[in-house]
């Protein structure tokens, strides 16, 4: 795929990127460098299909189960070289022990590594706790459903051992969805007592994510509606607890960047649900709408990093979306090279000039910075020289597409599974 | 149900309801002759379960086919008295000519009416539309979705025929996830020859709603996303062509009655679904969140009656709600209490006096005569003495958990339907 | 202007409330014990008028200095009975010292006490902090201009001794307006260390309230953007810090009283800005947009008061409206009135069975029962029935409007301020 | 300026970008002629300091009346020579016939044409409007108000015809900050009657733009809301009204692009003002903060050109924008650039392989396509060859900050204006 053709064309481009840092005294090869170490998960259940409350369709190439899964997960690290590890999701990806004990083999066959195990107390499931998980999980005032939905927390901890993973990520749909359906001194109480006994079965090297949403499952409201509410029970919790950010958790005209700042400044920022939205949580691929959030961000976090804020290493980078219309595969890889976009173009900004340009209260400049950074430097060049040079296909794309990968997955995975819709009523 | 000790307690509510409007020049007579008049839909889809993204739950008490979701909708408007139609949904209630063919039978069976007729293209279903529904209906780029999506919209013109109704109601799921996805000059282009050929084919007393929605299911675009879209669609349709308002389909900040006071002036005003909401389109009971705005949406109806710019009895009014988390029977019959509660209150709105506070600039005096209605007077023992003079349940909630139906319903129903959840994913 | 014709017409709706809370097992009594005791703040600037940034139109009647506007405070707590105290703003009510010493007169004379000291780095002011101030105050990245905003802080501190207040109130409009214009990580640095400074001064029975705001007048970013960002700071500085709730300064679909809720269980809500809103912080008077939410808040503050989480007589309540329409001393009278009709709706609660609706999951019934309370128990009545038992005019707006009092006002006040509007541009 | 070293930078992505471009059968040399065509207007209120409600600032340089105004628009179209007319505003810019007689010789004097004339109803003026004006103009119960309001309209007619412009734009502060404040029957029938009036006046070459907002000044209700309002006075007015969007004037979540290109379709887009905004109508410089958008709705212009549903040539472009904290020539400079990026990006959208693409559902090439006109075509290399060919700088704010040109206009001007900051207050 890497033919001269593709590097003669980058070429020129890639000169040029080499002239504008040089010219602001920034280093081209570590910022090539720093690129290479960036490690982005990817979510076994974005290779299935999503779908929205009015149903959902399948072509039948999707991935039907964990193996499916982690093997898709595979194919997309050996085409962008940025992704090596897959977040797995339970019960998805099982709820037998026979079923967890398999995943080591499947993640071996992949090539692929593990990454943060993420409990699920939203999908309907059968006895004990039946239909009245529809009240909530862990903040449910029946007590029953409180300790099931503590187990299944339990459960993925065990998970995390038998797989390798040191990450237990806890999105909650819990919430209500009118005034008065429960008292919130009730929903804070049950909820910091449930978090409290999971927090405390995990061993000192391993972390609890605490995911914030604004709303959705529920309407009215939400048990960890923003990160304030997740710090504060992050701190109730102790140091190994920390706050997530999916970027479409929030209400329109909230200022995400500041929050990374925030968190990562008081030392609670885990990591991200990375996505995009137009109107609420969408779940759309990264930076197909608001192009310039990923890329301030991504400024954020290099910032934090060089304040000592934060060690980029250490925090769990999740690609999390809804593939309705796209490929998932092939979203996924999207997604991972906006990503790979959005990085490179934070760290070419010129962050000694910025600095200079704040004290004196110059925004024309800062902005211009910014923006030669995000529109002027050809980042893209410097990613494909990146790819060409650790033998990776230029455009992981078309590399998916020209080998026949999609087809192949069909024609093996449809038989049970004809191309049809699913209707959720 | 309707005791002496009800009667009793409402009593001098209900006089000193009478003194007030005395006071004002109303006559509580005229007001309560009016409420008598007041009818509103209930959704055959809304006797079934709703759900999320996520999943939803059952009990085995719902409805399990059209049959019996019309049975319940004959219970309410037996609690009630305010409901005497049920508004259908296909090919949720039959895709079939043997299945609609029954209707009729069950609809008097009920005892009750039958409301507007609303065509689906967001259900997948089998070929021919298959997964490429996903892709949109009326707008979608490959002509032979457009086409079947046209012909499901005759279908259901056929059905209106057979059934009794003279509404067509078209809510579309049509609109682009990304940017690029679709021109919009295309949407608008199919959207409008579809919308033509259905038209065409209505006859003269037959109506044509158009429903406008923000989001959902696609995110970055929707093909009728406003009001001024459904009305320009309307406008090129033809006089028998109006703009239905659900009231979650805003942006948060839209004035909601504004948008009612325009319609209905430009003539263009066809009906609502109601519901309530804190998220985006949460599908909650009437007046569960906002009560004060179901009351100014009410305000403007009456006074767009006044003006001449409507007729109430020729609105389609229709409680659209997913019932997650109530018994969908107890939440039919709460939204329209609520929708009884709001009409009452608009009607005791002291008018002369508001116009003439407008006229002075006096919006202190306008703003006390608006909370008068919705606090002082006890529209709720009127409302009462209404039902009780109808010889109907003075609390029909109260009525239908005393009458035993849901567990009627659920030891008849729940036997090929366990109560379990069921997920999407 | 209690006349017996009042008492009259209150009296059968008071009965009627006494009826119904006898047999929901509550005490009207206790009721109207609690209600006597509710104190709420009138801001000294509610007392000239508000505008926009597009200009403001004064008609003559505004108080035009510090001693009208607590004239003007004084005569609401003469005719409503529930503001005690007024608040003070500065430099909008004095810059200089010999200001601020005559400021005690001018409460003896008025009748009323003094409640928080608000200090203010929003307006435009001469040198030293002359335009810098634009780019911040306590976040200005010059430290001249933070020194000189933490030195008003500190004069403010004086003027709360010297006039007995034991409250300092903190709103900063510190923020930015583009991307890069500052780094988030020197915003919170210089604003931890300026509040630090501050905090320092206080003494042990003194406390702060940091208040916080989504946008405006900053649009990009937002130093204390949300109630988790004025939380950490709070804990940062000490248990004297609270937290501020201004119910116009979140993002649409946030659930306010929740935060109150979460606020108060963590010891850390401090008080209120009252007032609605339908589109940004449109500072309208309160609860005439949202009537619901003013309850569920007050709600929520009873439940917090009966499970030890606060005490009612320790919060700062604070009416802060802008009047651009009416005149100013009717709306905050019109406000106080709104505070009192939601607290005694939030005492009528039947806490009992909702509680226990809440155990089963019976949603329907705990809508009903926050309904009833909101809508069927004629609270005016019992309000009224203690107004005129304490000697209070039973109408406050009527008795301010047959008063004559801003006629009077206007003849006195607008020699020197004639009736026109003044433009920003 | 133009420097030999200034056109070696960029002469290899100029290379590159014609390398691009010929790849996909893109001419450049039309690209460079379309961009030479752009023309954009810029505002006479925008040489003045903005503000907010709580104050602004002014540091001496700015413009301090017309003539300066006009002076400062001639010196922005000589370093960017993309912005050849000057839009003003009354009576912001003249209340008198001698004022509006002196216009023609500034805009001689500066070189630089008229476009669109706004009215201006919304700022404070002494008698006849006085403060009753608060209440609203067009829209004002008060028929004295009314009156005075199309007056001032014809006024602005007068203006157009003295100075040469042949376009009227109207944007109304008219709404309501209360319910039941004004009946919205009442407030459409007044706008309506009112714009018939002043419309009836325009020639057959003139035109009118109706500029629609969701809220502010008005926080309840807007008098002209949306653009579905917006058009349907246009359609009652004549085929010369057309509606005006304003970046900042819609709800959260509402797609721009889409109502650019629904308006255009129906023949009844008339222009832009525009901005960017991240909270609500902030005003900020175009593209500082959504930069993708901006290219979509250059996106939608271009399409809509190349369908024929519009004529670039004859729309109204206006940057409007509130300069708080910017040298607000220097901000102009910037909103102008940004909007010669966001056209050229358009025009190197791969046109043909996009339909290809939203024919085959392709969304994951549609993204492509359209990323790489936005971040890989070096354009800034195009839009500076095209300067350099004109003579013009190649950095205009580079230009602008040699030349010296704050320093004098502030040693000039200052003189009677200090740099100290003003008080709403």
């Amino acid at each position: 795929m890497s033919t001269r053709r593709d590097l003669d064309s980058i070429t020129p481009l890639y000169s040029a990127a080499r002239t504008q840092l040089d010219s602001r005294g920034i280093d081209l090869e570590s910022v090539r460098a720093k690129l290479n170490t960036q490690a982005i998960e990817v979510p076994s259940w974005g290779f299935s299909r999503g779908g929205t409350r009015f149903g959902r369709y399948v072509d039948g190439s999707e991935a039907r189960n964990v193996r499916e899964k982690i093997e898709d997960a595979g194919l997309v690290f050996a085409l962008t070289g940025v992704t090596p590890a897959v977040s797995l999701h339970f019960p998805w990806d099982g709820s037998r022990e026979d079923e967890y004990k398999r995943i080591p083999g499947y993640l071996k066959e992949a090539g692929i590594g593990v990454g943060a195990i993420n409990s699920n107390t939203f999908t309907p499931r059968a006895e004990p706790l039946d239909h009245r998980l529809r009240y909530g999980s862990l903040t449910n005032p029946d007590p029953a459903v409180r300790l099931a939905s503590v187990e299944h927390n339990l459960d993925c901890i065990r998970i995390m051992r038998l797989v390798g993973s040191k990450t237990l990520k806890v999105w909650l749909p819990d919430g209500t969805n009118y005034p008065g359906e429960l008292s919130f001194c009730d929903q804070s109480d049950y909820l910091e007592e449930c978090l409290e006994e999971i927090y405390s079965q995990l061993r000192d090297d391993e972390v609890l994510l605490i995911e914030y949403k604004l709303f959705e499952p529920a309407f009215y409201s939400t048990a960890v509606a923003d990160w304030g509410r997740a710090l504060t029970l992050a701190q109730r919790l102790g140091d190994r607890a920390k706050v997530l950010i999916d970027l479409g958790h929030h209400a329109h005209g909230v200022n995400v960047e500041q929050i990374v700042a925030n968190l990562a400044r008081l030392g609670r920022l885990g990591g991200f649900d990375f996505n995009d939205r137009k109107s609420a949580d969408d779940d759309l691929a990264v930076s197909s709408i608001d192009s310039y959030q990923i890329f301030l961000i991504y400024n954020a976090l290099v910032e934090g990093e060089l304040r000592g804020h934060l060690d980029l290493s250490r925090l769990s980078f999740l690609i999390d979306q809804s593939s309705h219309r796209k490929n998932p595969i092939e979203e996924v890889i999207e997604s991972a090279a906006a990503l790979q976009r959005a990085y490179a173009q934070a760290l070419v900004v010129d962050r000694k000039r910025l600095a200079d340009a704040q004290r004196k209260h110059d925004l024309v400049a800062a902005d211009r910075i910014l923006k030669q950074a995000f529109f002027e430097v050809p980042v893209h060049a410097v990613i494909q020289m990146n790819r060409h040079e650790r033998g990776l296909p230029l455009d992981p794309i078309d590399a998916f597409r020209e080998g026949g990968y999609e087809a192949e997955r069909r024609s093996r995975r449809a038989a049970d599974r004809p191309a049809v819709g699913e209707s959720l009523f």
